[in-house]
């Protein structure tokens, strides 16, 4: 037997353990052997608008945050659509819609500010915007969990928040405004220049020492909320599933505020925007799936729930071969 | 702009597609768009034995395939965990155990031959007992969708059947043995030497030029039912699910026999054996599920479901912009 292939053969054994894995990182999140089967599940969409818009950074209009917040609230995006196969609520919070929105059944109402300033100029938000938005957050994420969620799903809305993602990434990883600035919806190379120059101009304004000052120099408010509510969902001590550059964002922020909030987060879906996959390495989280899809609004995550909820069906409703009767493979 | 950045450009938005495209290829066998959505869906977990385990190619006994078969029926196993969380119904059909079965609730009996042949020194089968077990396969695939499945997944068990698949598609694709045979349950190197030497001998003695004398001189019987369950799918226009190199031998020996039937499956999951790559090389196909998980038995494509689920429900259920009154981005 050769060391190359003792060395392969080892090899496999650890990749053979990867996909129960999810269970064992279940378990110890609700401290409990075999884990409870994290569903339902509840999703929160955070809205926020943007100054950065101001930039050029892309093609959208800013009135398409709010008109999609309606259609959230319709039940006709594809979180929606998503949500309802898995068993998932779906609760749209108003962050910091540029626009007022009228009361209505699964809208949470709790702007911070009506949209950030413009973070290649000014600060994105005030420190304790920043900080009322983590409240909001963690307060959505705890009453969530009050009203019998078992498990969180991060969802986002807001044109333009690939920008701030993106400075946020840049900021906390070190990394250059144009590793971590992508298309997003699509922008071309014109627009892609002005994104990289709008953030390039926030970092240049932002010192790097504080957390929370980076957070609020660079926003944006839905961001600030959904960093929150991962940090609320550790409390609570359920898992959390992210999806995509915006959460990402968000959770790497968490992990600058309460490191160990990352211990109770799955990457739902691996994202296409560069800051995504940066964030994912960063912080040693592998996505449950990679299905190539760019619905966004937290359906990646959606669509890894059933995942989470096998792992712990398998650990918690598997015959063991001695139970079975199975007979034992000779060491 | 450069060349390589409208290049870049242009392969993000093929990929972009690619999520979206599960549910256009639903919308394909369907023939209707937006697509049902393929639920419920039915496993038929098809087991044989296998005369190439004289050769030492597993540590596991023979009997385990009959154990399992009874884990399978009495809902201790991983694939039926998945099952029930998908709501899909599993049917275990004894194409060819080596031992008597009693009657059971979900057990199909259809048992061709009690064991095939030792693949390295003679046909695994007769011509005519691949063909027979080929009919079983289809006809137990036309029952489960005139009973309701919308949807069909395969599933497997067999003490050894990595060898015979192996075998089947190194014989299909011109691969040496080598390239094909890897360590299923976890063998070490000395076995692995003699399952690579067990499935030389079978294709030394084996002619290419007929796929139906191919597979009954390589086998196994629940290959040759799968492969004719594949086609019993895709002839009653439902999707089929495959998952794992039984199943991925079972899809490549349908492509010999019907070229067409490659169209109606999506493979569920990537599996780590070497012979499952090349055949989804080989065939185009792209795992809606990398999960590095090694639970066999159809589990891969059980948890792949929900995906293909999701796909039909946001083509069916998604607002366009258009309905839900988002203004549209300048071209």
């Amino acid at each position: 037997m050769t060391m190359a292939g003792t060395f392969a053969a080892a090899g496999e054994e650890v990749g053979g353990l990867d996909g129960e894995s999810l269970g064992v990182r279940l378990a110890a999140i609700a401290g409990a052997s075999p884990p409870p089967v994290p569903a339902p599940a509840a999703v929160a969409v955070f809205a926020g608008d943007h100054g950065v818009l101001a930039e050029g950074v892309t093609l959208w209009p800013q009135d398409v945050t709010a008109q999609m917040v309606q259609n959230f609230l319709a039940g006709g995006a594809a979180i929606n659509v998503l949500a309802r196969q898995t068993g998932a609520r779906v609760v749209v919070v108003d962050v910091g819609v540029a626009t007022e929105l009228d009361a209505a059944p699964g809208l949470v109402r709790r702007k911070v500010r009506a949209g950030t300033g413009n973070l290649a100029r000014e600060p994105a938000m005030t420190v304790e915007e920043a900080q009322h938005a983590l409240d909001v957050g963690a307060a959505v994420a705890a009453r969530l969990v009050a009203d019998g969620a078992a498990c969180l799903v991060t969802g986002d809305m807001g044109i333009g928040n690939t920008t701030p993602s993106a400075a946020l990434v840049a900021a906390f990883t070190g990394r250059a405004a144009g590793e971590v600035t992508g298309r997003g919806t699509g922008i071309d190379d014109a627009t892609l220049a002005r994104k990289i120059a709008a953030v390039e101009a926030g970092l240049d304004r932002t010192p790097r020492d504080d957390p929370l000052a980076v957070l609020a120099s660079l926003g944006g408010l839905e961001i600030a909320a959904l960093a929150g509510f991962v940090v609320g969902g550790a409390a609570a001590r359920v898992p959390v599933v992210v999806d995509g550059v915006i959460a990402g964002a968000a959770l790497l922020t968490a992990a600058q505020l309460v490191p160990r909030a990352v211990h109770f987060c799955f990457a739902g879906h691996r994202s296409t925007e560069p800051a995504a996959a940066v964030v994912l390495a960063t912080l040693g989280l592998e996505p449950i799936l990679d299905l190539d899809l760019r619905l966004g609004e937290g359906s990646g995550a959606c669509l890894a729930l059933p995942v989470l909820e096998a792992a712990a069906r398998i650990l918690g409703e598997m015959a063991t071969f001695d139970a079975a009767g199975v007979t034992a493979k000779p060491d």
